[in-house]
């Protein structure tokens, strides 16, 4: 019997772990002879472009740097499956693939849309009692996963901007002048790694001062008078702000705040939150003002990550195969907490239905009042996931990534 | 004898590390009798606000906290010092404040207008037969200081830049889809910063794809240019740009392609360069585009801090305190280079004079003859730059800063 692995979706410091994971215990199972990746995702499968990976992981060394290594290596998709009736094509040529490669488990690592694959796949091949299970391992920086403590990729992005906005506050809060500096964290639809930047009051950081989700509501005047009275308490005010925050009328507030904004040769401008948020607090209360954004590196900064993350990110990879091997299928392996001190935690078995194309968002209950800061609550949810580093191989002062040559 | 010493203009890696050095000789000299700090740089001076250092270093293990936090424990100031003509009275606070506080030698670590401030402060002394010495210690991540080989904190920045570049080229390389990534990188007059990303070639890493820099004069066709022959050879093509990049009539190019550029409530945008090339790619090209600004992190991410660079920050820092008890004034101590491999240098004292408001650009030789790129003597002259790692201690998962409670 072979296996097969995918990655999709977004990049994250994990998803070549959980791969390592996949790989290892797979290696380990008589049971099993090929493991084949698949190049793009999905694609790779539906274009029949695998690679066995024993021809390119060969080393135990190449295995620890994937492990390491941010970003998908077998490359990614954003590929939304179509429901079989309304496409069977595409379901006959995945099953054609499967079936011409020996290929009767198939793992696919990636967030709510690779877990809406999983369910329609896993469906499709029980109602045609076609001997293919298909297996989800979640991953996404977002943390929106539902029926999972937490997802791989999350804790290393939170790890980069707890250390980043940690020396963003060191570095605003030089001069004599009072200043706001507005951080804009990834998050479209959840605020989970905006609000995990509360960690840095366990290494008694006054800031962020404010931070605002998506899941409540903004207001700009409520937001100027939090910032004035901050401006008040602080001189260097540093304020943490998801990308996703959304107006009353649940319109993304940074294209609310720019539509028609164009620029002198009449291309439209589309910047962040962060930005707008810089002017309006330029032109609304005039002090020194700068915004950031965290941009890509959130999800790719591997040098910082978390051990905690990327050690959970391959155990669930060795997870998924050890349940496989039990004859489940259509499930997504799912992390569950079983205390915070000390962090503990293990792997089961969820439905995909319950996870496709749902978001989970951060409670209600971890936000204050105001709606413009988290409580203890979250900050005791979020510390574990950050802790440990690894040893990140260096060569001539810069980390080293495990690389396919010639492949993309 | 007492001494003072201040930290002024841009935070960066290394300038607390230089300040560690000073400390640490100076304690070490039984010439010395108390250390002073400035708060705010030459403003602390002025305002006689001055603090003993031993008071808030106190153990070995916050001077090696200390040596690794980023930006100015001290504070920082943008002051530019008047002719001793045009205001005599603020040359009388200072030497009030010299004179009362038993202070024979000033310590000065920052830039360009502070080496203008060494300098003139050293001539006012001599002219006027006063018995205190003037030193300056430089830091730049900009290393656009003449009569240096290179600046205390560039190399820092440099490691954060390529670390930091490497993890982009593997997250924006996932899709099958061809796109430009635009990362923007600080300089606002020498393209120093920028052009030290082709480091990674020594990873085998292609990208960088293309390096501009404010040395080269920027065009808009040229660029579109080469950026549609690399997306011809490169699926993800990754580019490093300067954030002073200049037109042919010497205008920053991202005021001239954003003046006027409004949001809907009237609010003048201000992009970075990187902004303003991705819109133009996305109109002029159509592919996927992408900018990142790497912002204020390249001179605060002291967690992937070059250990070469505070070494040599911490060594110039002693190095000033001995060649200050040999007598001299008006200098500024410097960084001579002796060999690249094994790379080697040593410190000098060179006259203020000749650094002072004045620019080192990035050598034109090192530049190709596209003038979008840089050639593999820049390579040698920047790799021993960025060597080495630190041990930084970690609570919680999170980097430990020193900082002085209550202080700012």
């Amino acid at each position: 019997m072979n296996i097969a692995v995918a990655q999709s979706g977004g990049p994250t410091c994990a998803i070549n772990a959980s791969l390592a994971g996949v790989f290892t215990e797979a290696s380990r199972r008589e049971e099993i002879d090929k493991i084949y990746g698949s190049i793009n995702g999905i694609e790779g499968i539906i274009n029949d472009k695998l690679v066995e990976l024993s021809t390119i992981i060969k080393t135990n060394q190449d295995l620890e740097l994937l492990t390491l290594t941010p970003s998908t290596v077998l490359g990614s998709c954003r590929y939304k499956l179509p429901e079989a009736e309304a496409d069977p094509d595409i379901y006959k040529k995945i099953t054609e693939c499967f079936k011409k490669n020996d290929i009767n488990i198939f793992f696919y690592i990636g967030g709510n849309d690779s877990m809406d694959t999983v369910n329609k796949l896993s469906k499709y091949f029980s109602e045609n009692k076609i001997d293919i299970q298909v297996i989800g391992i979640p991953k996404t920086i977002d943390n929106d996963l539902m029926c999972t403590d937490h997802t791989p990729g999350f804790g290393s992005a939170a790890k980069y901007v707890a250390t980043s906005v940690q020396e963003i506050i060191r570095d605003s809060s030089v001069y004599c002048v009072k200043s706001v500096t507005i951080v804009e964290i990834m998050g479209r639809d959840a605020g989970w790694l905006a609000a995990s930047s509360c960690v840095l009051k366990a290494n008694d950081e006054n800031a962020p001062h404010l931070i605002y989700l998506p899941e409540t509501p903004f207001s700009i005047e409520r937001f100027l008078e939090d910032v004035k009275r901050m401006l008040g308490e602080h001189k260097a005010v540093v304020i943490a702000v998801s990308e996703g925050l959304k107006m009353i009328d649940g319109e993304y507030a940074a294209e609310e705040f720019q539509s028609g904004a164009n620029d002198s040769f009449g291309h439209k401008y589309l910047s962040g939150i962060g930005k707008c948020l810089e002017n309006i607090v330029r032109q609304e209360i005039g002090c020194k003002v700068r915004s950031i954004e965290l941009n890509v590196m959130q999800r790719c900064a591997s040098h910082i990550a978390s051990k905690t993350d990327i050690d959970e990110s391959f155990r669930i990879g060795e997870e998924s195969v050890k349940y496989a091997l039990k004859g489940i299928s259509g499930k997504m392996m799912a992390f569950r907490r079983i205390s915070d001190r000390p962090y503990f935690s293990d792997v089961v078995p969820v439905d995909t239905s319950q996870v496709a194309n749902q978001t989970k968002l951060f409670p209600k209950e971890w936000i204050n009042n105001q709606g413009n800061n988290v409580n203890a609550q979250a900050l005791d949810y979020f510390l574990p996931l950050i802790q440990g580093e690894l040893n990140v191989l260096m060569k001539n002062g810069m980390p080293v990534h495990f690389k396919i040559p010639n492949w993309f």
